[in-house]
């Protein structure tokens, strides 16, 4: 999808990294925005993507880039959503929309009740699934999103004029939209997204905890390799998801530690008919997911 | 390395998927053998594996496979080797050099005691490091084993003349041979890779179980995806390695389970700083692996 003229004449996108970066790539690309104001903490990092032709002006004041903007993206660590929040809200115009690009949803909507409450039908709570191995903007390509999920979880205040803008602008990005509450998203994250990273990073440390641990790497193979990809993921947008998204990250975690409990008992028992079903069903699974992942 | 002269006249392959199939086809790719012998207990898969070049004769008997063979090499699953050993030991001349390709080297080397007593000083024990999403022969390829690592793992009977002739074998396939013994073998195996295995099969049996699976998996990404992919090896051949490996694999399984424990602690606790530093830690100790790995 291509437009004739701009949806939006004036887009701040705070956090210009992978994710910032490339939202401003595609709409661009895509004829969606004719100004895309870069916003951030670290000047050379703006510089660098205005060199880079992401975005068409930086801008180091948060209440100069979203005055007169028509949609605000906030795509910096969660970590820091509290102080952006407080800093744009006396500052919002009431038609100017903002959304987010987190991978919590919940605490995101908690922050927005109490830093943003006098503009909530205008805020639009939303998750692009979408990542890759580097981050920063460097790695921003406008074709990330492209045939990819974003989760929109409104509030009951959110107005639907304001979810139909944004969810227009992620269209334009290639996203397939849906719609879920933010308890619901929350949970479906932490089980296969949160909780795997959680045990990936884990195993890495379990191994290079060893003092021996550089006979063992030695031997590790593309198995290894892939298993513990998501290991290499920001260390501090885990810890801010693992915060943010405890209680339901904690509810995974015990149920997997249950799980693993229960195969420790059958390797203790060599119990190989019970292990080989239990593969075979996992297997299973995960193949009728990749099949239908791949008609997508 | 290509050689002018096969070095073996005769080899036989016992399990012709795609370990034995691809040991055939990088070996008569570099010279090194003339007659190639396909056996098994399924003759469509072994005409199969004429077919499509990948051995120059087929034979369902195990006493005529290895008669006047120089190399045997063992590579259907660790289930049968009990089975196959048995068949050939009364047939195998002394010169006759076994070798096998299995994930655990203890059971391996127990069976050989107990069923190959005679024939010790020419059974070579190995697991070559290679694998692959698919498997069977239509998967087999000559450059499997190209750049990746052999561990051989000897008795105190085996002769030096059969560990070399069994390393040569596999350099001429691209390997780098190392040596261990087989109870390190297994250990470091069942570190990284027999429990990530295991993890992997637990994380998408723990999905699947929910009466609400789908919902899940239609939001699981590509770190998922990755996460999981050793999921989709063999059921039949992951049961045999937790039983094989039962006391080396209990061992890590407890670790991780400490580890995870622990995790479950910091995430309780809202431990922001020691999340931090572990999930930093286990992203350094990664990505020097791979950088090690990568110069390789």
């Amino acid at each position: 999808m291509t437009l004739a003229q701009p949806i939006f004449k004036k887009v701040a996108v705070f956090g210009v990294g992978l994710i910032g970066g490339s939202f401003a790539l595609a709409l661009k690309a895509a004829g969606g925005a004719k100004d895309i104001v870069g916003v951030g903490r670290n000047p050379a990092n703006l510089q660098r993507a205005l060199d880079l032709g992401v975005i068409t002006q930086l801008e180091i004041d948060p209440a100069r880039a979203v005055a007169e903007a028509d949609l605000v993206l906030l795509a910096m660590p969660v970590g820091q959503m509290k102080g952006v929040m407080q800093a744009i809200a006396p500052h919002l115009a009431p038609a100017t929309i903002v959304t987010d690009a987190g991978s919590t949803k919940q605490d995101v909507v908690r922050l927005a009740l109490q830093y943003l409450p006098n503009h909530l039908p205008s805020f639009v709570p939303a998750h692009p699934i979408a990542g890759a191995e580097n981050s920063g903007v460097d790695a921003a390509r406008a074709d990330l999103f492209r045939g990819r999920n974003l989760i929109l979880t409104p509030l009951a205040e959110t107005s639907n004029a304001a979810i139909e803008r944004v969810k227009t602008a992620w269209q334009l990005c290639g996203m397939t939209v849906r719609q879920l509450s933010a308890a619901a998203h929350d949970q479906v994250f932490a089980a296969v997204s949160h909780l795997p990273h959680v045990l990936a990073f884990a195993l890495v440390e379990a191994l290079a905890a060893r003092s021996n641990a550089e006979d063992f790497f030695r031997y590790a193979g593309s198995g290894f390799r892939d298993f513990t990809r998501i290991a290499s993921s920001s260390p501090e947008m885990w810890r801010d998801i693992c915060l943010a998204n405890r209680d339901a990250l904690i509810q995974e975690l015990e149920n997997y530690q249950e799980e693993l409990q229960q195969l420790r008992r059958m390797i203790l028992d060599s119990d190989g008919d019970g292990l080989e079903k239990l593969f075979e069903r996992a297997r299973t699974a995960r193949n009728e997911w990749l099949a239908q992942d791949e008609k997508k």
